[in-house]
């Protein structure tokens, strides 16, 4: 602690392998005064956090103050003490992870911050399932949606049509509760019901699930496979390559 | 070398800066026989991996074989030979990186492989910027394009209407040259032509540069800036972010 004001980090963990962290990340861990976290980066970089500066405010339930509002008020609390902080969160810090919103509240609060970028899920997911998000020869566009909306918007915010006519692969993240809705409304927007579509369970973790179907289907075989969160769904013709890779995919 | 075949690891770098690589790249970099690489992960990366180890792909001209071929080919050779390749690539494999053709080949080829997904540029850039690409008050997706098409294709694939008509963010990545066409596209959609637009140079590199405007205004911007590639643009509300940020926005 200092009179001088700390800096606060926000620093992405990537899709939970410790491999997969980048080398600034690890190094800010290492060095951070305190780590402030919830779930989301998973148990075997949460386990590498020394257990004195680790925070947990993903757990705070009731009280006052809504979970979010807490953080940014920690954050703000800390750095005024002069703390060097790291807000870990999982994946990307601004793929769908309210990074923009801390950001915002550190800088009216006038606390210097960086955004630390963390691999996420929705590329990193498919990739360990040997899918590749692009592909030069049928995709222009990747699209990353969640699945997960804001409970509080009064209609779903996601336009799945227009999803549908970019032509390029879809991404859902946290999506697996919702399959049947967004599904139907793929297909109801004129997409072809064999269309390639993949789940991706705990991507990268040790005990990663995949399974496969197609726009018709995959409601099914999550049902009959179990596939439960987190996971994501990848929606196009790159589902398809997983089939001609797999054989010689290693790791992940 | 030996009699077993080798093999290759797929690995992004990143968007340039080393800090950015992950853990298990830079294992891989200091680990790996050879390291087949082009210009795209930049010179502080390049650097740092020893000069008997690196083969540079990407500077091929003429001959029989197109670029991709060759390293292809030379994969597959390297690993048959019982190498441990790194096929190093900027960003992230399978962005726009033809990771996808690659992992084919290999497969097709019988030759094990592994995906090592890296920090693509159209998240790290925007956040360098101080914008965070999604955001849960207005935005409930992010779409990566590429500005560079496949030169064979006739037409443009990139269908910009339904771009626009998602709602969401979009990100060009290599869209210097083609901004007036896009952004007239984009406009004809019907997307307000006081969206907020940034352009970020050299992302996460020491010279990065970024430059801000509106729909309208935004190719005067690049002209009057005199932005070169390689450059990202971001398209979309979350653009206007960085004005309330910037101020305590330090890195990068």
């Amino acid at each position: 602690m200092s009179d001088d004001v700390g800096k606060v980090y926000l620093v992405g963990s990537g899709p939970g392998d410790p491999d997969l962290l980048t080398v600034k990340a690890k190094r800010l861990l290492e060095s951070a005064d305190v780590v402030l976290h919830d779930k989301l980066p998973g148990p075997e970089i949460l386990g590498q956090i020394p257990e004195d500066k680790r925070e947990d405010v993903g757990k705070r339930a009731g009280g006052e103050w809504t979970p979010q509002e807490y953080t940014n008020a920690r954050m703000v609390e800390l750095a005024e003490a002069g703390e060097t902080v790291v807000r870990l969160k999982g994946g990307d810090p601004t793929v769908f992870g309210r990074g923009g919103e801390e950001m915002v509240h550190l800088a009216q609060n006038e606390i210097p911050f960086e955004v630390v970028p963390g691999i996420t899920s929705a590329i990193a997911g498919p990739e360990a399932a040997g899918i590749p998000v692009t592909h030069r020869d049928y995709v222009s566009s990747v699209s990353f949606v969640t699945g997960h909306e804001d409970p509080t918007k009064d209609e779903s915010a996601v336009d799945w049509r227009a999803l549908a006519d970019t032509g390029g692969t879809i991404v859902v993240l946290m999506g697996v509760g919702k399959l049947p809705g967004y599904t139907a409304e793929l297909r109801k927007a004129g997409m072809d019901p064999d269309t390639p579509v993949a789940l991706i369970e705990r991507a990268t973790w040790p005990d990663q699930r995949v399974a496969t179907g197609t726009l018709d289907t995959i409601v099914d075989v999550r049902d009959s496979e179990g596939i439960e969160p987190p996971a994501i769904t990848v929606v196009g013709e790159v589902a398809g390559e997983r089939d001609r890779v797999i054989e010689f995919l290693e790791g992940a």
